[in-house]
């Protein structure tokens, strides 16, 4: 048995090191152990092991020894590849499927169905115009019934692409994804035909696999991440900027405390909703009220729109349980560790799966459907209240720090915030500052934190990097969790700032009330990733070049999950490069390795050569920056900017 | 480096074993040799290696030694249940495709944007009935495109279940699957939702994970096998009994020799055509002309209706490449190995890639679509016939052995054979056997061949075992090329069978002008699995009973593929029973294992308590044969009958 590492190496969250020895204590494995304890297989680290037929698994060893073919004669290139590929595709599946949900409860809504309202009528306009529907005379309804129906186009279609990818892509994206015939048709169609060519026995040839990923990137992108995001706001609205608070330390002990987690705000808004509605009844059994905190993604989405806290991200979300003052933890999907039922077993806490195709074996099912919404969210909120009684005192313990942030920057926010500054013309203030280096350009931090990194170190250590050169930092996720513990998502965080950046945003802060904006900007869930391609368009448009031409990259220095890949594919195929600091599972194969990161030969078969963005993979965050750095300066130059 | 095993034990085919030699004199290694060197991973091969996110890949250890959970928390069951899922999608993903290509050449066809014809008319007018839709008055065209719009919704449509489930579904199992919520939407929304709740963080519990395969199962038969049977059976016509040879022999060394192989017919047609067409140009190269020779099921599907000659099955399909006289290999989609091109860089064989999403590096590729599909064939011979020359005289050697064999057996066909013993009611005489005994039940007999396994000894052995017990064989894909090969789709074979079945046999082959029908009925393509599915309906409605009662079995000795897995899952939820041969790589969980095999406890929640039906995992084809013998006297039993 191995030892278990100090705290202080698994996360820097004192919060999260202090339930990390409260379990050690009580006996209890988190992911953190089963991390130190799991061993990585060395090929499936390195992309090289073959699952997909009976024959197998094969394994090819990347130092030429053993074996060079698989049984059916794959060699090392396809193996590699087609597993990128499936990481891509499992990605895209997850994305697309979360948009599709809400398809279906936008039609549910607009037939009186499903107890929602249509929130965000002006999104509603723009994106019913931007989709080239006639909007005279039509009430929101009917709008949003055609938005909808155009959205389920995108699953349904059998020629042309999609309609979204329409309404959100670059022009000059579009075209080079069109030359190379690489335009995804419609969302399931692309994920079931990849399916089809991973096979044992479909495609065999490592970069026609390697495009296919970037197909599946683009429905990722279009279908999953932009589709989400414009119909969650117009079913919840546009989110604002919002000051909330971070860390575990908002758990209340006298509270009924209620974690929210997963991805979808279906289920999530409900429950805040009935929270409020069933607040008395928690007075009933002792409590002082209820205290809906979130967790992952659908904490992101109600911090968003409802300045919901966070208490905690990815890696650590089984802490909220070991705080022994939860009485519930709601999970719909993805990211959802199983092993929250085996740390819930030792407490009071109840886990409840609300999604038919998502369960737990000895978890609470509470099958939530958009018609039945109301109904789940109050048979939620009356278990959680139930459950306050049964709390065992000698195992509570909650930390206490918090931290303030402001989140809420959705494009139509930062959009609004310049204006204060230049009402006519307001993305100028911001490329004024690009153009002068106050601002050197812009990263997306995004991604997870991954029970085998320490959590957070890396997210922050690459903003505080990315700030102090004047970088931008726009956030989403679990990073964005990780950058609001700490401090980046407040106006204080503008200590970290280099001159330029820390005058810029002092400037639009201050024409905003604010003391400052945040050095990094939280822009929302995983999907709300949409929201920072949709601000590079908009860069893009304004100076009249491409995407890929912008001083800009992405970044995923803490990542654990496919849909990462996904994202990441998707912003490659914009032509941004994207960072990871986690062993991306390719490097068993050099020319995979080649094509994603373009460090060798071969330059116009690259993903850099065709689409002008590559892979970054390093560990080191402040290396990352460096190199991340070297490229915007890169493209600034190539921009004629100094 | 292991020592290569004596060729006698890795194939039953004199041919092949042949060939081997031939290979490994020439020193090019071949699957079979790749298979003794690639040592599986035990991990991978019981089902307990998860590689669905950057935390891993984590493995249990089924003996309880080590970590017991993932990093996730995921248990060894749900990882096992969650792998078979995927082959289960991989499978209907796979089978899926195959329809929607053919729904997409009809569309084409009717719009005459594509050069063939529908030749299935009567088939037209059955299938159109059955969906309900009026045929009174309208011409094939108007027909065929009802249909394929009818075939489309079920890749569309948002609600509801398959319109193919409702089409050829018997109504008992219906219900079955109804009562569960289990009958699939439509097969694009569940595949990808399959996808969903694999990733990492989604479905975690094993018994609503194997709930899922169910219904990817149905997916794998609705929309995958019967649909691909139906519209193939209206664009080609429905299969007729029909003689052709089998074995390595069936190549010419005085002909330009072309090979089929893959599953969609949509080429390999086009290919026979062209042959025909372009024959005389063989001539000008000094070849007596074109002989195309088929491959796995593409070559099934030519021999099913065209009587094409079967070359050989999958596990030796470098074999052709290998006799020095094969110009062209010509693949479409699945089972394709990337080996192919591997071999044949040793001799003068193209190996020619059709399809844009299944490209091998270092083949020919010459794009296929249905609108250009005369043009793809005619380059494809014209390069097959210019390889002619290129030929090296001292590496020809072709095996002379062929051996003849009927196929064609469709429902149709079989229910017109009988009718010449009863034309009024024919299948009167096939229960009749059944009811008396001479039939003792049937079994399908279906699958691959793997370079794992002896080649065909399995297949073969068991089809001797069944028959000897008076079951009827009816068979599929490369099982069926395997009694092909050895005698047992011949009425010669009819000296293998128990008295009762022979005598039946030879009753209704007699009626019909033969000495006696064959022992096993080749009823087609691994699609045409849905063949055997419609005889058991049709069975069973004769009889008032579910399918479920039938005493009938399939049985898959010598599987590779996902495909196989989703085959007998789809059986499995009919409730049929399904033998497998080779290990399904489940082992490694007892619940996955007692869910699916019904060896332990909780036999309600098993697939036998639900579907009557289960797996049953023998390698032993002898034993194999008792255990289903012993079955089908149960369900004899339970039907009244001695």
């Amino acid at each position: 048995m191995k030892e278990l590492p100090k705290v202080t190496d698994l996360s820097m969250d004192t919060g999260v090191q202090e339930l990390l020895l409260k379990a050690r204590r009580e006996g209890i494995e988190t992911a953190f152990d089963r991390a130190t304890k799991m061993t990585q297989c060395g090929f499936g680290a390195t992309g090289v092991c073959c699952k997909h037929c009976l024959e197998g698994p094969c394994r090819i060893a990347p130092n030429g020894k053993g074996p060079q073919l698989g049984v059916c004669g794959a060699n090392v290139d396809t193996i590699v590849a087609r597993n990128f590929l499936t990481s891509v595709t499992e990605g895209a599946a997850s994305h697309s499927e979360h948009s599709r949900e809400i398809i279906h409860a936008i039609l549910e809504v607009i037939e009186d169905k499903a107890p929602y309202e249509i929130k965000g009528k002006d999104k509603l306009q723009a994106v019913a115009s931007g989709l080239g529907i006639d909007t005279t005379g039509k009430d929101s309804k009917q709008l949003a019934k055609e938005v909808a129906l155009k959205a389920l186009e995108d699953f349904q279609k059998q020629q042309g692409t999609l309609n979204w990818l329409k309404l959100r892509a670059h022009e000059k994206s579009s075209q080079t994804w069109q030359e190379l015939g690489i335009l995804p048709v419609n969302a399931h169609l692309e994920i079931v035909k990849s399916l089809s060519r991973q096979v044992m026995g479909g495609d065999a040839d490592p970069v026609n696999l390697l495009l296919g990923a970037i197909t599946l990137g683009l429905v990722d992108g279009y279908s999953g991440l932009h589709m989400s995001t414009d119909l969650q706001d117009i079913l919840f609205g546009i989110p604002k900027v919002i000051k909330t608070e971070y860390r575990l330390g908002v758990i209340k002990e006298e509270m009924v405390n209620i974690s929210v987690h997963g991805h979808v705000p279906l289920l999530a808004e409900k429950v805040v909703e009935w929270a409020r509605k069933l607040n008395d009844r928690a007075k009933e059994v002792g409590a002082e009220g209820i205290n809906v905190v979130g967790v992952c993604c659908s904490g992101n989405e109600l911090l968003m729109r409802q300045g919901v806290s966070v208490a905690t991200n990815y890696a650590s979300q089984e802490m909220p349980i070991i705080t022994g003052a939860l009485e519930a933890m709601v999970v719909d999907i993805q990211c959802i560790m199983p092993g929250l039922q085996e740390v819930a077993r030792c407490y009071h806490t109840e886990v409840i799966t609300t999604l038919p195709h998502v369960k737990i074996s000895g978890a609470t099912h509470v099958e939530f459907t958009v018609e039945k919404a109301d109904e789940a969210a109050q048979e939620i909120i009356l278990r959680a209240i139930a459950n306050f009684k049964k709390r065992d005192p000698n195992k509570i313990s909650i930390p206490n720090e918090v931290t303030e942030a402001y989140a809420g920057f959705s494009v139509e926010q930062i959009v609004d915030a310049l204006k204060a500054v230049n009402s006519e013309d307001p993305l100028k203030p911001l490329v004024d500052a690009i153009i002068s280096g106050d601002i050197l350009g812009a990263v997306g931090l995004v991604g997870c934190t991954n029970p085998r990194e320490k959590q957070d170190s890396a997210n922050v250590a690459l903003a505080k990097e990315l700030i102090k050169n004047n970088v931008l930092v726009v956030a989403t996720g679990c990073s964005a969790h990780s950058l609001g513990k700490f401090g980046l998502l407040s106006p204080d965080g503008l200590k970290y700032a280099g001159e330029g950046l820390r005058n810029t945003l002092t400037v639009v802060g201050q024409a905003n009330g604010l003391p400052g904006l945040p050095p990094a900007l939280h822009m929302g869930s995983c999907v709300d990733n949409s929201r920072i391609a949709d601000l590079l368009t908009a860069l893009a448009n304004y100076l009249g070049v491409g995407v890929r031409d912008l001083p800009v990259a992405g970044s995923c220095p803490e990542t654990h999950h496919p849909k990462a890949i996904a994202i990441g594919t998707f912003f490659i195929a914009n032509g941004v490069d994207v960072h990871v600091g986690v062993n991306p599972q390719v490097t068993g194969s050099d020319l995979v390795v080649n094509v994603l990161t373009a460090n060798k030969e071969d330059y116009a078969t690259t993903t850099d050569g065709i689409f002008g963005g590559k892979l970054i993979y390093e560990k080191d965050p402040v290396q990352a920056a460096a190199i991340i750095i070297d490229r915007i300066k890169a493209k600034r130059h190539a921009l004629g900017l100094k």
